[in-house]
């Protein structure tokens, strides 16, 4: 059996739903993660490209993890210039993208005719339209370079992805990238654990 | 010397500043392309998405241009699933695109606070507010499959893109594909048939 490979997302640190499960903080969930980390040391690899670990460290305490952090994690950021996207799936980005925008504009357009009607509650309206603005132009899509470096390190390294980004997943999907919930890697990881203790 | 090819955009014969080169309608431009394209016949050929030639048959009187359309004009879908983009490229498109939804937000909160003061012109703030947000959105982007397709053509034939459009051919020059101005179509129409006259 070779070495297993995962590239993990900001979502188990920082996502509170699945972050839960590591601990109550996102340096708890962290040190916890480590020390799964060092039991599958030699067998299991960590991947993270290095935006997605600045990110992550903005929210842990970086003297109570490391140097833990930086042996098991691994930061490498993708080769960009020699992985290739299938033509077909930035034709879906491209006309998902469009459908989005064209919301967005309707989106905007119904927050002015409301605001002209209840001029009172400008700020309330400005908030939901920043809401539903986001709802139509991001959610469910790959919105950011550190997403997609998600996607295409899984790629370059043929390793297993672990989000609880549907935009992230679904991508995922389309370029073949193996993945798992990231709901389900502490238990995941104990049965590993176990794998390798017998 | 090989057959030289030609990926056709809509801007020849739609975009006004482009097409008066070449007719004053539409149809007029189409009629004086077909002229070339028959000298050429053999030598040249000329290639069209069928989505764009959809879209410039909604402009051109099918029957004063057929059957010489259909005979030089070489409709062909891009093999969407063998053909892989460089992951760079994508990267870029996704930080603009990140960019200009962000700014599309900003607009938006603009037209709704524009509103509030100024109740009596909503239907002109509207206006404001599209005319903005698609300048935020959609200019100098490749913004829909349709011209994603004709990209895609180019690269499939090594053919040379001819378009006015600055987001296709961005996106073009960062895929390595040759192109000329929409603009400067008609005079190298013009040298070709010269030279193979001679």
């Amino acid at each position: 059996m070779g070495m297993i490979r995962f590239v993990l997302d900001t979502s188990i640190f920082v996502n509170p739903d699945v972050r839960s499960k590591f601990g109550a903080t996102p340096t708890e969930a962290m040190k916890t993660f480590l020390r799964y980390a060092e039991k599958l040391f030699g067998k299991v690899e960590f991947y993270m490209p290095p935006g997605i670990y600045r990110e992550i460290m903005n929210f842990v305490d970086e003297q109570e993890v490391s140097p833990d952090v930086e042996l098991y994690i691994i930061k490498k950021p993708p080769n960009v210039h020699d992985i290739k996207i299938p033509a077909f799936v930035v034709y879906e980005l491209i006309e998902d993208i469009r459908r989005r925008v064209d919301k967005g504009l309707r989106v905007a357009e119904k927050a002015v005719r409301e605001s002209v009607i209840d001029t009172e509650n400008v700020d309330k309206i400005i908030q939901k339209l920043r809401r539903n603005y986001r709802k139509a132009l991001r959610e469910g899509i790959v919105d950011s370079k550190e997403d997609f470096e998600l996607i295409l390190l899984a790629k370059e390294l043929d390793a297993i992805l672990v989000s609880a980004d549907v935009g992230v997943l679904t991508w995922a999907e389309k370029m073949g990238i193996k993945w798992v919930d990231a709901g389900k890697f502490r238990e995941l990881l104990e049965e590993l654990v176990e794998k390798f203790e017998k």
